[in-house]
């Protein structure tokens, strides 16, 4: 992918998921700082994790785009908020783009520290959703990508594509774009035709049963 | 301890910590990969904690087990649902058992570590608490081990009877068991007679009487 | 600052950081050891995170006046819970001075790990404000610092102010004071005027308005 374009798609991403936390964060009495705090734990939780886990230096701490990017995010939902649902079906396209960069992000970093495969995808997994579990955390709800559509899986599919192009040897390049295109064409057909993972069952409830 | 039987205890530990995680998880409307990923940071998450703090490798990026147990777990919990119920005391005391010897980890990498003593006890304790703190939180509940029960400090004391046995020149085999034990035992009996320590009282209440 | 003054000051935020904790879980059916460990992870959960952050040991390891201080607190909690009510005002002054040094103490950190300016500020104010997300979080409420007054705000002002002082190169004693006071004027003004940001209004009601 060309420098310039890929940094365009992770600022988006960014944006986008920034977005989903100030949106989340509406309506439960959080005010604009809360509210900025929540879309950037969205935005670079997940990475911050991987970092963490693979002990390298955070990546925004090298870079203040992802903090004046969530500013911009803030600014947009306080000027546009009416507008922002007319663009709903665009910043959803972004947020699963940016999710689709984000775990092929994490897992060409954990490939460069020379882990295992199955590593990789973990770490790109954790890249692409921490930042959604931890908003959700933060405002007391039981995290989303628990509970609905295939989120998490897409991540984990579109890494699994990447290690399968690798041992095609496909160049980088493509391998990257088909692995990012698997996690975004799996879940958009995913909200799109409500496809979801069957839910775990009250253990509990059963057993009074018996 | 013989390697074998250690691995052997580690990964029952590991099961039932999964279990834990995947039962509390039934009924909340949370899929099977939501109740994957809650099962797996109940069995890894104090561990984890531990790792970062101590500033090494997580400990499960070197070894598939810890991922592949909680497969495993899921899988059971889905197949026998009914039937766990019955095996119920046998899953709490591998639950109990894992607590032990996961403490008894923390604080030995602890030592390892070259940190004080009182370090390696809460190393200890973290190790065996704090998976069961995330999986509360992520569940949005109050974590259990602050409400109910001698849990965390049944850790705190195995690692003072570990330090102790230290003191008296004992084998480190014999000190780790008597040390697991004192933890093991300690949960059974407080279970066992519904021994807990003193809840807080409502402090803004009393106040509202003055 | 001299020395014995800062490490008095120190104490007193982490023991009124740790009573804030302890207060918060009274009369959640919490323990006396949950209690211990809320008020703990209060007073030592912001300089752990940024530790973690700046890929340093975690300050506790080196110090045991942290658990001590805490361990104090929990006591006095227990001896004086009807006086702490009259002590509120006081207990106030010491969390917001606590506030103030804890920022300030972040930042003068990574000052010395040669990060650039704006990271300082959002490590200062993460010093400050973690511990009571990390609390709140806990006891599964909406983190406090997102709804009310203006308290993060007030450390990012304190940063803000430190680095002008730099800029004029005032000494580091001066800098350190005035920065300090900044964040515990700002603070104690918010609170007496009950100033505070506004907040974000529900986006999704407004939707419906369309």
């Amino acid at each position: 992918m060309e420098l310039n374009f890929t940094i365009l798609i992770e600022l988006l991403g960014t944006f986008a998921f920034a977005i989903s936390g100030i949106r989340l964060a509406s309506g439960k009495h959080i005010d604009w700082f809360g509210a900025y705090i929540i879309g950037l734990v969205t935005a670079i939780g997940g990475g911050t994790m991987r970092d963490l886990l693979l002990d390298v230096t955070p990546f925004w701490i090298l870079d203040s785009k992802y903090f004046i990017t969530t500013g911009v995010a803030l600014i947009a939902t306080l000027l546009f908020k009416d507008k922002l649902f007319k663009w709903g079906s665009t910043l959803f396209l972004f947020d699963t783009i940016g999710l689709g960069l984000f775990t092929i992000v994490g897992i060409t970093l954990s490939i460069n520290a020379g882990l295992p495969l199955w590593v990789c995808i973990v770490m790109g997994t954790i890249t692409g959703t921490v930042g959604g579990v931890v908003r959700d955390v933060l405002l007391n709800e039981v995290p989303l990508i628990f509970r609905k559509d295939i989120y998490a899986l897409a991540c984990v599919a579109g890494g699994g594509i990447y290690f399968a192009c690798s041992y095609f040897n496909l160049p980088t390049d493509i391998t990257e774009i088909i692995a990012a295109s698997t996690v975004i064409v799996l879940r958009l057909v995913a909200v799109k035709f409500h496809l979801h993972l069957p839910q775990l069952q009250a253990l509990n409830n059963k057993s009074k049963d018996n």
